[in-house]
């Protein structure tokens, strides 16, 4: 097993990354081969600084770096050399199975849809949250920013994914989907929700629940929340920002904990055919190394390989 | 000036309605008249029981009344005696200035815009809630749930609302605007954020800021915040869940106390001639209190006679 990680992506990078690649192997039995893609002087500075001897790992160099405020598309064509670019061309090539990154995330999207390829059947790839929930459990909110306008079909491939996603990662049995919405019958939202609504009721590929609204997100009503990318992105920074002004205010909780969104690790691309994982630019030590578990257990229990078989049929 | 209540609108009605009316007239040097519509045998009992003895106090008898889960058109139709129906009666024909409840939202907003006209110009009236800011401030966020899917233009008239009513209401000089977006950029969003910049942009009425995301909602980043009001209700519904879970779990913090809704009072609709106030169900006598002391001084200064002019220009 073969994991690719852009070690020059996010706030505190390389350092942080290098920080990641040294708790995950401190803490796996059976380590994947990590592929570190970088400035490869800096890399092996730093993997020399923590001590860093292992088989598993391999400096792959890159001459040039993607920031975090370029134009995604742009960087990527332009950039062929950037730590991101190549990223993604280890992924297509089948040398890793992986691609892990805290970067720039426009490039991080355009490279997940344009190098990597969306199932078949699958009308567009989305991007999840996790979401600490009241109870103490996590539930999951998808699409959170990649697809900010929807069709009625969309929400309900997301509810496809979703549930596998719950089902095999999060190890949530049968899964309750709940459509995001504003009121809580048959009929009630806008548009597209009420499009979506009959939809999801009669895809038996999922346990549909009903409509949730927005005072449920963080109850035990559903496990797998579905929405546009629009209101998504809306709850996943709002809800970050809530962990933020309790870190500011000296709140101190156990459940705002839950709100540090570094503990899950990164944001997968879902219904693509490898595993991509788009880590915050805050993103730590921690947060790399969660990132890289995650990746590892998606490979694993190959994921991708099931989701692709639920749009065969 | 004349402001009608609903007494049996909520889930501690008419208790908590009445003792809104209390601190209201024990709290005002020239309150308003008030007249209380419900049923007058337990109105008047309250009365005597809170030793409320006012000339200002009116009671006009309802025989019928709205549940909560009752569908909103078909109730306002049928139930022409209930205490919401003779409530918009009276403020239709001109016997009273304003009208306050927290009974069936659906209703209260059906009456608002079938009985009251919106303003010439106005192509949809809106429903705003006030934002408790981090730093000690309110923003106001519009639309929150009346319009679920909106047209560019709407969000720009719900603009010029919300600033008149933040510098009106609210205190705040030359209000800044911005547009909710998943993206800081000119140019990014969905299909409706795109089309609405440029029209905010140019808007010469506001002051246009720009785009603000999910982690700016309880920023100081803009006072006036607008959307559709399906990211809207869901934003404010899940932020009225914050509030319940602090609560829940006894997290104290005078931040958090903010979340409290029932210290704005309620929701006021704007774009129609005549004040009307939506409260929560679950509203206490603060939060009626609240709801007649808004409305009192939205008449005052004529709130309402100054939308309406800036609309016509």
């Amino acid at each position: 097993m073969n994991i690719g990680i852009d070690m020059m992506g996010g706030d505190f990078a390389p350092q942080e990354a290098v920080k990641g690649v040294q708790l995950y192997l401190s803490e796996s039995v059976a380590p994947a081969n990590l592929f570190l893609i970088g400035d490869e002087a800096r890399i092996n500075q730093l993997l020399r600084e923590h001590s860093i001897v292992s088989r598993q790992v391999t400096v792959i160099h890159a001459s040039q770096n993607i920031d975090m405020h370029e134009h995604p598309t742009k960087a990527l064509k332009e950039k062929q050399q950037s730590s991101i670019a190549i990223g993604f061309h280890l992924l297509a090539a089948g040398k890793t199975d992986a691609f892990i990154s805290a970067g720039n995330t426009g490039a991080m999207l355009v490279g997940a849809l344009f190098s990597i390829k969306a199932f078949e059947g699958i009308l567009r790839p989305t991007i999840a949250s996790v979401i600490p929930k009241e109870d103490g459990g996590t539930g999951l909110l998808l699409d959170v920013g990649l697809n900010s306008d929807c069709k009625p079909e969309n929400l309900n491939q997301f509810a496809i994914l979703g549930s596998l996603y719950a089902q095999h990662i999060l190890d949530i049995e049968n899964p309750r989907v709940a459509l995001l919405n504003i009121g809580e019958e048959e009929g009630k939202g806008n548009i597209l929700a009420q499009a979506a609504y009959p939809l999801l009721k009669a895809n038996e590929s999922i346990h549909f629940v009903g409509n949730i609204e927005g005072r449920d997100v963080f109850m035990d009503k559903a496990d797998v929340m579905v929405c546009e990318g629009f209101t998504g992105n809306v709850i996943l920074k709002l809800s970050e920002s809530i962990y933020e002004i309790t870190q500011r205010k000296q709140i101190q909780h156990e459940y705002f904990d839950r709100f540090n969104f570094e503990i899950y690790g990164g944001t997968p691309v879902l219904g693509i055919s490898k595993p991509v994982m788009i880590g915050h630019g805050i993103s730590h030590g921690l947060a790399f190394c969660n990132m890289i578990k995650l990746s590892h257990k998606m490979i694993d229990i190959d994921l991708m390989g099931k989701m692709k078989a639920s749009f065969l049929g």
